[in-house]
């Protein structure tokens, strides 16, 4: 038994952890059958279905995109127009099966995922009543994070998986080194705002923080930036500041990452005392003494 | 008891490190009751004050904040003074408890917070003596510090705890790191402004400093930029020194953390097999089961 | 033989990894000679062909960059011009060499290399047919490609080797990472175009995710910044999810590159103490001395 | 015997590793007192002169900043002049004693240092000669490395040491690394000399590829920036590039910087073999099988 190659859990069968809990509302015919291609992600027919969807949800996100584009709009709206009502209703159809399908429809149209779907397929409707807001457009573009539920089911769960362990560990040292830098940043803000003041595009404390956000992240956009010699002190202080700590984030994540790698211990319960986990080259629990079973039976 | 999870101590009843030196004025009556629901951050109403603090803590800064957005201030000027003397009257309030509860107030009254309490009252009460100045917006955002003292003692302090250990073990190369930098921001400030001079903005060598440290930090506002062919050469050549030294600080600080997350291990060669090192927790040697000398003694 | 200093291995003798398929057309006579002096890197001659060529290939990109340059192309052309077909009749000669002394001509040509190598002087010849258009210089550019093969070869294998191998292994984690970026690019893209607008240079959606990708890559040229206040707030919390986030491709690699840096141990277990891991080269049990089963035996 | 605390080595006296190879002219009397005080570091009289010594040389370096600003040199340039020519004099004084104490001149004056302490008193006496150029400014600048010589002598040398020591054995990747960097910045700078072309300030492949080195390094000046919907496209895509590869250092450096923190292995010479170096639990010597000389006698 050595350490998993990098990381790697068996890729689950069946329904992704976002959908482990959706069960199907019959265990045979069409229903069945569409609930395998929509929710497994094994046999062949299964995986072209999530082929399929992924290009089709790129396309759809594509079309929003060049609909943006002014000279392009100016040309092809007209076609933009009816590919989007052609994936919103392919869209619809989906979302309609999947209700279908799943035993429990509320319970999927209130998780994660079934708000997406309906997000993707509501404000082209929307857009029949109301004039097309522009805030459609952003909702379309959400569409985008459906491509993750099928991302996520397949060889990449177990990639993820390990990415977001150690960004789980780390999530209250990261809690704690945000708020010291939301701290800095006020406090720089302030410090902008009174010592460049407004004649200098410090405009006011929100800008301030704008403006040491943008620089103690290394941005510098430079539409707002120190003139007085002063204020460049205090900005060579905070970029100072801002390299030293942007290794904290970096170190936190890699040494949570490094220990996920890390060749795992030995999982035997001990027969006496029943301690469960041991070093990898333990022969006898380090509790009770008592010898473990030997290595190939675990 | 496994090697902790993250690097987790016990939350610390009572006071935080920085108060732990507070004993109170009396151990019974009110005045022990209030030094209980400031100090100490266990029992639910202690736990209901620190709460209401931290709220109190940022509506005070938002209003700082708010104050000076200039169309917020024309409108609404008059409620934010009225509530910036609410805030300043409770911190004082708070204070003046402060003072009251502890054993020895003097000593409270010049500790690090005790200051930054002093100084999130007085800005507002000096503002009626002398026609307000500017200077006082930043002291007021001071008062954000204070969230610290209540953040600090609950269930962060450790996680903070083991960041900052780690920033302190690695002190001494972070501050040979620091000296590096800046004699490389000094010599490459001093060449830009010879080689670009000030028709191109660099009017000194303090000024060819700033946009070192902002190339260098990768910053890059622009408002400084090198003009000539040599000073994009020179330039370049920097922006390759910042990128490859740019790792030194994260090594440092990641290497340090590594081993601040890694779990503790016992020193002590078994006397059978002479294993030498063994888990923090172990009794026994794991390879012969021998039982190992008592923690105490090795 | 210690285990490998940092990750080395010895420089291997003969053709490099990308060419160890192509076999020399004789065994003999002058056309092994150039075989040996092209493909192989030990003995002097051979060294010397490879310095003198990296040397040349430098030097035509340099005319290339020089020849782009308006005031030294005006003065210089002539000169420019000539050296231009000087090294373009060279690497022309060590192509037909290479195409000569090699035992399958035509899959060579096929080979990246072999692609990289016609690329390097079709453009000149080609401008004789056409005028000069200005996508012939950047396949000029292409040439300092081949600066690899020969880079590659000799001491430097090993290095790029486990940088490379690091890559590999964590290619899959690193894709996860970019399909999270890219998601968050095209969100927060659609989400300044709708907010901002074109009125203050977000003109479209690709436009936006082009500001995203420089905001969060944390480049920020300013060509393209936010004005509103919200679109400034949304901004913020792009720059802290990119800050946040830089964290994970460094993690990833980091981890994986302090494995590969890690000596190689031995999994076979003692027969008598029963130590499971040893050094790679340790013939013996470093606790009792017993001899250790033959390395191909475990 | 535990690993180092970190890193740390017990701070050499004498000489620092710059100069351990300047022997003193004699061995009593003024001269050898004078030997002590300059090239020793741990009598009180000895650490007085050095930090007198660095107060000096940062006091020189501040003169030559405020010279360089047009509003304090308009007001006190005869002052600052005097301090100059003060300064100089006195280190013309120190680096005559140097000369005096030091057992081979010649060889003091042509180290590294030697040389570094001679352009410090060098421009001001030139300036006398010919008129004050500018260069002269830069040169005096390089006083600061002389700072180095003291600090790199006592306590900080062990830290500095663990520092150049990870970055020599990861020399070569970081030598790859560049290689490769700077081949994707003068591609992307032809590439984008030819799709943007002068009009949007891409007036040479090698302000092409200043603007690369800007760009791939995360600085993004945005004096020079894409304007074409194809020239943005490119950006983004040598952003991310950038973005992934900048993990690339900080990987090198982190995993050779943690090896170097790493608890060092057992330095016992096996007396059959002679195998120098073993496990630190290591009882037998790996190669031969020979038992190893117990702890405490190595």
């Amino acid at each position: 038994m050595q350490p998993p190659a990098d990381g790697e859990r068996p890729a689950e069968a069946g329904p992704s952890p976002f959908e482990r809990d959706f069960l199907p509302a019959s265990e045979e015919g069409a229903r069945h059958l569409w609930y395998r291609r929509i929710f497994h992600h094994d046999a062949p027919d299964e995986r072209n279905f999530d082929l399929v969807l992924i290009l089709v949800i790129l396309a759809s996100v594509v079309v929003v995109m060049l609909d943006s584009v002014p000279a392009v709009k100016a040309r092809w709206h007209a076609w933009l127009y009816a590919l989007e009502w052609l994936f919103t209703l392919a869209f619809a159809f989906e979302y309609a099966v999947r209700l279908w399908v799943v035993k429990r429809p509320l319970r999927y149209a209130t998780s994660f995922f079934g708000v997406i779907d309906l997000l993707a397929i509501l404000p082209t409707f929307l857009s029949l009543l109301f004039p097309a807001s522009a805030s459609f457009t952003v909702i379309r573009a959400l569409r985008l994070l459906r491509v993750f539920r099928v991302l996520k089911l397949v060889e990449y769960s177990s990639e993820a998986g390990v990415l977001i362990q150690a960004l789980l560990r780390s999530r209250r040292k990261i809690f704690v080194f945000i708020a010291t830098l939301l701290t800095i940043v006020v406090i720089f803000g302030a410090l902008m705002y009174v010592v460049e003041g407004p004649e200098h595009g410090f405009t006011s404390i929100p800008t301030g923080m704008y403006w040491a956000i943008v620089t103690v992240g290394t941005v510098g956009f430079g539409d707002v930036a120190p003139a007085t010699g002063f204020g460049r002190f205090i900005t060579s202080v905070l970029i100072v500041i801002g390299y030293s700590i942007i290794a904290v984030p970096t170190g936190i994540y890699t040494a949570e990452l490094a220990r996920s790698l890390q060749p795992r211990r030995r999982q035997v319960r001990c027969t006496e005392c029943g301690l469960p986990d041991h070093e990898a080259d333990a022969w006898h629990c380090r509790k009770c003494g008592r010898a473990l079973a030997p290595e190939g039976t675990d």
